[in-house]
């Protein structure tokens, strides 16, 4: 039904927030808690909350979800495993169970970072971490900010941050997001799940490289600054980096666009992103003045004007004991083997941001070949149910242990 | 006076052919030549012909000109070059000479290709390349085709292609068309001005790569295939093979589209233009498989599908040995150290199109730090008269020699 909802079908999910494929989905979602005893609400934040009729909103409860946005053309499990998981507790508990479930599910808004160029905006702004006027200044390709795109859908920026729109981490004995594992360690290996132990940090950097922009016939190689030709030298020496730091640490240039990006003219200006991702703070923290040592460098060669921005810096995240220890437990009796393995995220997930403030920890769910944010992304049916149980196992009393 | 004739003004020149702008422009030149004792008349084709009224249309004189129409926000030297230094030429033999000068001055139709989407339609009807048929498919931003927009003006599609209104060689000693170099070679060597001995050819692709679109965090850097990643390598690879060739040949890489082109994914499609251009027709045609080879090496090391096409080829045109000559031969006089420099062209010209009928040479002008179709185009008051004297002196008698 989610994956029905995309602006492009047949050719992957493409949920931008606050789209209508997004507005479709998330009403679908909001629909199906009422259908399983619950009571909805949208935060100023523009996040949906869902939880059971009979318990108040203020009372302490699990916090379980993740998002339905979507990366363009990517696929049905990312984000929406972490919705349908938790759904499908409610649903079940609702069938036989005698007492309301003490179970919160929630869609953060705007995970993905590809609408308004910046992930986990939801969270982030429920948490107090961004203010309504830092979320005015973050606009999508239709040059609409987020508060003035995300109103008609619940986002009301004179409340951000106010006491009844913001966490109170009171309402919540702990977090657990499900989530597939965006990588091919778990498949590979033929396991099914996985508890998260941390989540990678990451930095993200803009990068604008300028030459002179000249004609691509009557000037001599030697004579030319190649704003292209420079962005390539970084993309290559970006990528001998992340291998030779190797031990999960990733990087990435995802994001290019040259000016005048016409077949016979030299480029005069490209800008590109930057992607620096590792579960250990102390390679994060020696990588900054790597990287930008790197690309300075290059610049420098070539006779190019630089600006390198951070426009991201996120610790790594480790998540809580007690819950990771819960999930272990209840885990034996349904995992192979009686154990459930451990493992780290590569990826951000609204877990990193909610983790400072409740016991939060993962579950992952093997992914087909590790192949994320693409259509072809698949996760087995037995895997998730088995990670449904577990939620459901874990989520069923109030104890954190 | 050709400068004002602007759709920009304030933002360089903007003359799209059969523009208000444009025809201004001709009108000016038109009204010069009148002034300068000759007789004016527009081509079929839409090209204006000028010279002395002494002189039949069909006796055999020199031809000089170029082009008027410019790129959108262009500078004032590319084209307007090769009309006012003719046109100064026909003014001073009007002034002191006691016969008629055997030179025909012309300002050939649409050489950029920015306004109908293919360069040098004038010189390439006038010579046949080009039939009134073609002409009628070619349209402008207002979605007229070329015959229609260009009624106005003297373009009459009934007569493209008759014995009047196509070139006849016997009319024609020579072709010298003076240009700017669009490129710093002369600039930087502190020289006024060369001779042109070749136009380069020009070998055009378009590449695609295809890898795995994947989580930027969690796809380790061993199990990617990114295809940005290899674009970068490619164009690493032109750059670096363009070095090596030297000698003038060039190899550019200036158009490139990233798919899905997010910071948090690996590519998954890269597309991108090569441009390689060569004075020497030898290097082209080496270089067709070499570049081939560079790029499928790259694609298969890294695991990427690979298409290439070839979207056009140019031939080398060379330069007619006996103008050259005789340019080099009446430089003596007026250039330092008795000589001229010999250069060849990487920009395609008209000269280009008439040097298989025609015997034709080039004479280049200095441009400031090789900068063109940009405002800040510029060149030396000095250098253009020093071209103008050698040009006078080139056409002021019949010898070809």
């Amino acid at each position: 039904m989610i994956a029905a909802c995309t602006d492009t079908p047949g050719a992957g999910a493409s949920r931008p927030t606050f789209s209508d494929a997004w507005r479709r989905a998330r009403d679908y979602v909001a629909e199906q808690c009422e259908v399983a005893g619950c009571k909805v609400r949208v935060d100023a934040c523009g996040n949906l909350h869902a939880r059971p009729n009979a318990i108040a909103w203020d009372a302490p409860v699990w916090l379980s979800g993740s998002h339905i946005d979507s990366v363009p053309h990517g696929g049905n499990f990312d984000g929406v495993t972490g919705i349908v998981l938790p759904l499908e507790v409610l649903r079940v508990a609702k069938e036989d169970a005698k007492i309301a479930i003490p179970l919160e599910l929630i869609i953060w808004a705007e995970e993905e970072g590809t609408t308004f160029g910046l992930g986990m905006l939801g969270s982030r702004a429920f948490v107090g971490e961004l203010s309504a006027s830092r979320l005015s200044e973050l606009k999508n390709a239709q040059e609409q900010n987020y508060v003035e795109a995300g109103a008609p859908h619940g986002v009301r920026a004179d409340a951000i941050g106010s006491q009844s729109e913001k966490l109170r981490p009171n309402a919540y004995i702990g977090l657990i997001e499900c989530h597939i594992e965006q990588g091919p360690g778990l498949w590979n290996q033929d396991c099914s799940i996985a508890v998260v132990t941390a989540i990678a940090g990451r930095r993200q950097y803009k990068v604008s490289l300028k030459g002179q922009a000249n004609h691509a016939g009557s000037t001599m190689m030697h004579d030319r600054r190649d704003a292209l030709a420079g962005a390539a030298e970084v993309i290559g020496a970006m990528e001998r980096y992340g291998r030779d730091l190797g031990n999960r640490s990733v990087v990435t240039v995802g994001q290019i666009n040259a000016s005048p990006n016409a077949i016979n003219v030299i480029n005069d200006q490209v800008v590109f992103t930057i992607d620096f991702r590792s579960p250990q703070q102390e390679v994060l923290a020696r990588g900054d003045p790597k990287v930008r040592q790197l690309v300075e460098q290059i610049a420098n060669n070539r006779g190019l004007e630089l600006s390198i921005d951070e426009t991201e810096m996120q610790l790594v995240t480790e998540m809580d004991r007690a819950v990771v220890g819960k999930i272990e437990r209840v885990a034996k009796q349904h995992c192979p083997g009686g154990q459930i393995e451990q493992s780290t995220s590569g990826a951000l997930h609204d877990a990193a941001i909610l983790a400072p403030h409740v016991p939060t920890a993962m579950i992952f769910v093997a992914s087909r070949d590790g192949i994320s944010h693409n259509p072809g992304e698949f996760s087995r049916i037995s895997d998730l149910a088995l990670a449904g149980k577990v939620l459901f196992d874990a989520v069923r009393d109030r104890r954190l242990e």
